[in-house]
């Protein structure tokens, strides 16, 4: 598109956190209004999501404790790269990390983003396929419960676990689609 | 489930800026690992996404500016909940406002979160039907640019689009499959 873009006029980083960084942007859009908007800037690398389905088309999750709403929650695999790895080689090291599983075949499928209007945090979503048992340790507090669950009906998995967090739901639905669309191979 | 959840020993507000605050909590795990992690907070009343449905199929959609991205980004007319109101009055009031649409029909399909291990933010996602133009004065700085997208041809609309947000793409899956399973009706 040759839509013109709002003119950025002024960026200053106005909170640090060990974790989070916050900016506040003043900006004059194409039609003359100005706006300061805030927005939480990402870790360096981003991240990596994993959709591991076994032969018998079951995807694995895992249950994890989530500081947000304060209670295990059911979700995916997933992670932050590390200096020096690719997306794909952060997806097999949190595999085996977070599931005690590595992957033959690792395919990456989208990007997922969160609040775009003001985070600029990305996830690659990788589908692993041709899995076998290899464990590895990682930085988690506590052993991961691992479960399996079909990819056919993820309404299901949804409801029952009560899935909420938008990229899950969203990784889940993209892999469902690209198994259908790749399965004659 | 009856699992122990970790216990929460201390929290602390490490930064607050005019629309984040980030808190520092202090836990102990079941098995005794003590931990200290952040967490964003949330606003107070949630935000509300509105998937408007025409007679066609059709989802409305709006390109809007992405502060995150620093680009014009095709997204579901979404906002903040404001006092006083219901998360269906917050989705009338939005829709009309980003789209100059009204529905008679608003229908609650579910929550999305977005990190639920380091945030607590969460978004109503509600199905509008039988739009009738009703056009309403919001906050934005400039007019959005209204589409209407076919709601059969998700992935068509997720890559010719170069859609990321998971929540959305999460909202539109979701719609699909609601309007599957109730179009009988």
């Amino acid at each position: 598109m040759t839509r013109p873009l709002p003119r950025i006029t002024r960026t200053t980083t106005v909170a640090r956190t060990r974790i989070f960084r916050v900016e506040e942007v003043d900006l004059t859009f194409p039609n003359g209004v100005q706006c300061t908007f805030e927005r939480l800037r990402r870790p360096p690398r981003g991240a990596v999501m994993i959709v591991a389905v076994t032969e018998h088309q079951q995807v694995l999750m895992i249950r994890e404790y989530a500081m947000g709403f304060e209670r295990y929650e059911l979700t995916l695999p997933k992670g932050a790269i590390d200096e020096g790895e690719s997306p794909l080689e952060a997806a097999q090291r949190e595999l085996q990390e977070e599931c005690g599983m590595g992957a033959r075949e690792l395919i990456p499928l989208c990007r997922l983003s969160l609040a775009p209007s003001y985070m600029d945090h990305f996830m690659h979503v990788v589908i692993a396929r041709d899995l076998y048992p290899a464990s590895r340790q990682g930085d988690e507090p506590e052993p991961l419960a691992l479960e399996t669950h079909s990819l056919k009906d993820i309404e299901e998995i949804i409801e029952e676990a009560d899935i909420h967090e938008g990229r899950v739901i969203a990784a889940l639905y993209r892999t469902q689609s690209w198994l259908a669309r790749h399965s004659q191979g």
